[in-house]
């Protein structure tokens, strides 16, 4: 099972890093980490970087891609035609392609969520239609081989799902244990409905001025 | 507010990344990567590495310390007088220690988990009593400016809950939106409450091969 993560400038980490501590753990996954140059690839805030071991070129055949999100990083890539023939190329022979957050508009940008629902950020939920797919309110949703997954934390549950369709429940089960993902979040504010008017309306201005 | 995150061969990398992307967004955070060399430092599976861009000696006054965990590199850790050194010199003016995962045995090899309860993955719940630590088993625990988190993903419930005490709730609530952290997880088996004991038997089979 090959699994490639692409990784971009600006992507948002826990975006890739949620899903990989997942999907790596699958029995014989192999994880490829690309970009469109190795090394070192700079996340949204400009503070912490992954690093890619293997260019767009050398990983066309994965089993699984992954597309992550990152708002202004995203949109960047939306218009990156290397990125988006890397993503439709590899979609073409992929048995799963995923995103988590706005990594759905780079699926959408590549043409392939035409006609499709599919989730994203709540943030940019009105951009998704944009590329001809109908926004829906879910954790993560699947239409087919491809599986889009709301904000950023979403991916960790979209990759569950998929480990369980992959490998079955026992091994998606023993994934959950090891990463002993029992969430108890000490606040109750992760989505729109849960979120007071006042938090919603700092947390847009915080992206706006990310995306500024 | 300075952040420290240290990096050591082996970590686990959602025991970092996770509360990074808590912490990071928090007023005026400075989040630094720290390890005993800089430049990519490899996580557990071999597969992917993070960029630390400092070196211990660097930050030696950091407000805040993590401590991410990885099995079998959290025990090397456990050894290695530089890093403990770090550990003690940057805990004496530190505003909050933090770990996640295994990162508590790294603190209790430092000493300062001496009387004290503490949390960590449940494969190693055994050893933490080695270090003059008392076991308890919660999702994070905070005993004065110590807190420690139970595995891997516990590390985003910890950091939300230190984001509050820091910052206060409508911060944290609006990080908790930014990341959309409304965990909806698949499946049931996050715990050894609620895993099988087919699912615990696997799993621990698993950690063990890990740290052979």
């Amino acid at each position: 099972m090959d699994i490639a993560i692409l990784l971009y400038d600006g992507f948002t980490a826990l975006d890739a890093v949620g899903p990989y501590e997942v999907l790596s753990r699958l029995p014989e996954a192999k994880v490829y980490f690309v970009a469109k140059n190795k090394g070192p690839i700079i996340t949204d805030n400009k503070i912490l970087s992954l690093v890619a071991d293997f260019e767009l070129s050398e990983v066309l055949n994965p089993d699984i891609i992954l597309i992550p999100g990152g708002i202004a990083g995203t949109l960047a890539s939306t218009k990156d035609e290397i990125i988006l023939d890397w993503v439709r190329t590899t979609h073409r022979s992929s048995q799963w392609t995923t995103s988590v957050c706005t990594g759905s508009l780079i699926l959408g940008a590549a043409g392939i969520l035409q006609g499709l629902k599919a989730t994203t950020h709540w943030f940019a939920r009105d951009f998704i239609s944009d590329f001809g797919a109908e926004y829906v309110n879910k954790r993560f949703i699947q239409e087919g081989k491809i599986i889009t997954a709301a904000g950023v934390s979403a991916g960790v549950d979209m990759a569950l799902h998929l480990a369980k369709e992959i490998a079955g429940s026992d091994i998606a089960q023993t994934i959950q244990l090891l990463l002993e993902y029992d969430p108890q979040p000490p606040l109750d504010s992760g989505s729109l409905e849960k979120a007071s008017a006042k938090t919603i309306e700092i947390a847009k201005g915080a992206v706006e001025t990310l995306m500024a």
